[in-house]
């Protein structure tokens, strides 16, 4: 496992470089000033590493495939930028959000202009199948758009499904994962079949990410998780454990859990009774089933690569939802 | 001449209804609802003229191009909603913008989505060459966001070249018709020359259609513009004409010019006097004849098609610039 961590950092100081270089020398400077901003402010780097590796398991190479992951990287930090703008949020990775450090017309225009990067390095990396590559970029942003919308409208709307929820979070967080994975096996030679399986191994593994990203909020040791807990709650978001909890409550719980909605959030003081009715239902635990589920379906269908490869996804998996931040 | 004007509006329709179906039956509702109504708000749909004609001077047929005149027109349709958010913008095309008629976080939204469907809608067309395709599609993306940048930028600086302002129309406009011309070309099957030739036939008209628009701001006939002139005064832009008028100017005339900078903007009953100045100066003449030496380079550069496509591109050039609104 040693050897995993160690060539994930190798690839996420590779992906670094090239996003730190990619709109350097670029003009206007008002332009390519804040982009450069956000690509530059960290992150896990996920997304490229699921190209990268998605490449190498249909017998491709790493090099087949970096400005994709770059490209990846700079699709995700696009919406970064306008979900930002969107949920008005002040901080990012730490730092002041792209519209509070510039305004929001620089946020708007530069989060357009990451997009329009983005394929201009996907490009760099299309050779016979550009069309399916190409594809599968469109799709995934396609979907992220229709999620992020989705997500908005979850925000207004009084009763929303699990099911309802699972299919948003497919679109918002999961396709762009598929996506990952499908254009990394596309570029790395991989056959249409080994392009499906690493694309759903990509989109059930993203759905467990979002998951184990709603439990980590209620569940999570503070000091790991670097932020207080239950924001979630505070904000009024309806996340699985929320909707879980909603479905199987009666009575009193089923009370508070609608004044949620009703109040568009709780206060900070009262997270704690909230985390008490969820353990009360078995929310953590339905979550924690739901993650493994969606883990075993993405490690299911990586099942024809070779032991090494599947080595490598089962690790890539495990990290994630054995995450604590 | 009239079967040139006819085939326009043969074409025009067909356009308008791949653009009203391409949104229908999409979800949720929430993100392509407001994306239809910018796309079904009338225009001129010249971008998508130019895609067509220019696949047909190749040897190509219209219904190759189709659904690349659609994308090129969404395309088109996303820079106008953002930059719409930009500018405050309340009305667009005789109707209320995208972001008055819904709100902020729709209308970025719905631009970014337009966005995705135009990449997939010109994946559509695509075949064997699929990559020049996007990259062309791509490159005038990036430099339609540059010339939005350097047209913010402008609005702040103090001082603004003549040369700086041509290069953001190349950019902010002459670029996507560049863009769309050489789509065509390289969809209807044309040589690399050809796709050159019309690409520069596209940038020049681009510019000479930019250089007009600055022009009918001040000189055209109100009824028939549909709008009172000296709008581009008022709000202090720094168009062709203002920018040649204050670098020609010198004494009482460069100092009335300069404040139109400082206090980004005059009062309408002021926009006769200016007009003054500017006859004085010549300006007039002189972008009269800049539109003309833009209009005769485009020519020129699609010099070597056959005579009956030279005919319906000179058309096209001579309605764009003795048009009157």
């Amino acid at each position: 496992m040693d050897k995993y961590i160690k060539l994930y950092e190798t690839e996420r100081v590779k992906i670094n470089k090239i996003l730190a270089l990619a709109l350097k020398d670029r003009n206007p400077i008002s332009l390519y000033e804040p982009g450069s901003y956000i690509l530059n402010s960290g992150g896990k780097r996920l997304r490229p590493l699921l190209v990268l590796l998605s490449a190498k398991a249909v017998g491709g190479k790493f090099k087949d495939a970096y400005n994709a992951a770059a490209a990846v990287e700079m699709l995700h930090n696009f919406t970064l930028v306008h979900d930002d703008i969107m949920d008005n949020a002040d901080k990012r990775r730490g730092r002041l959000t792209l519209h509070k450090k510039y305004d929001h017309n620089t946020a708007i225009l530069a989060g357009d202009s990451l997009l329009s990067i983005a394929y201009e390095f996907l490009l760099k990396d299309c050779n016979g199948n550009a069309k399916e590559v190409i594809s599968s970029f469109t799709q995934g942003l396609i979907e992220v758009c229709e999620g992020q919308s989705l997500d908005t409208d979850f925000e207004l709307r009084k009763n929303v499904s699990l099911a309802e929820y699972i299919v948003m979070i497919k679109k918002k967080t999961a396709a762009m994962a598929e996506m990952c994975c499908r254009i990394g096996a596309l570029l790395g030679g991989g056959t249409k079949a080994q392009v499906i399986a690493l694309g759903n191994y990509g989109l059930n593994l993203g759905i467990a990410f979002q998951i184990q990203d709603d439990l980590l909020d209620i569940s999570a040791d503070e000091k790991e998780f670097g932020k207080t807990i239950g924001g979630d709650l505070v904000e009024g978001k309806k996340t699985f454990l929320f909707l879980e909890a909603l479905e199987k409550s009666k009575g009193e719980d089923r009370k508070k859990l609608l004044k949620v909605i009703e109040k568009k959030g709780i206060r900070r003081n009262q997270v704690s009774g909230y985390k008490m009715i969820y353990e009360k239902l078995g929310v953590l635990d339905d979550a924690r089933s739901e993650i493994r589920l969606y883990t075993l379906k993405a490690l299911r269908s990586i099942h024809p690569l070779n032991e090494e490869n599947k080595k490598i996804f089962k690790w890539l998996a495990d990290s994630l939802i054995y995450r604590t931040s």
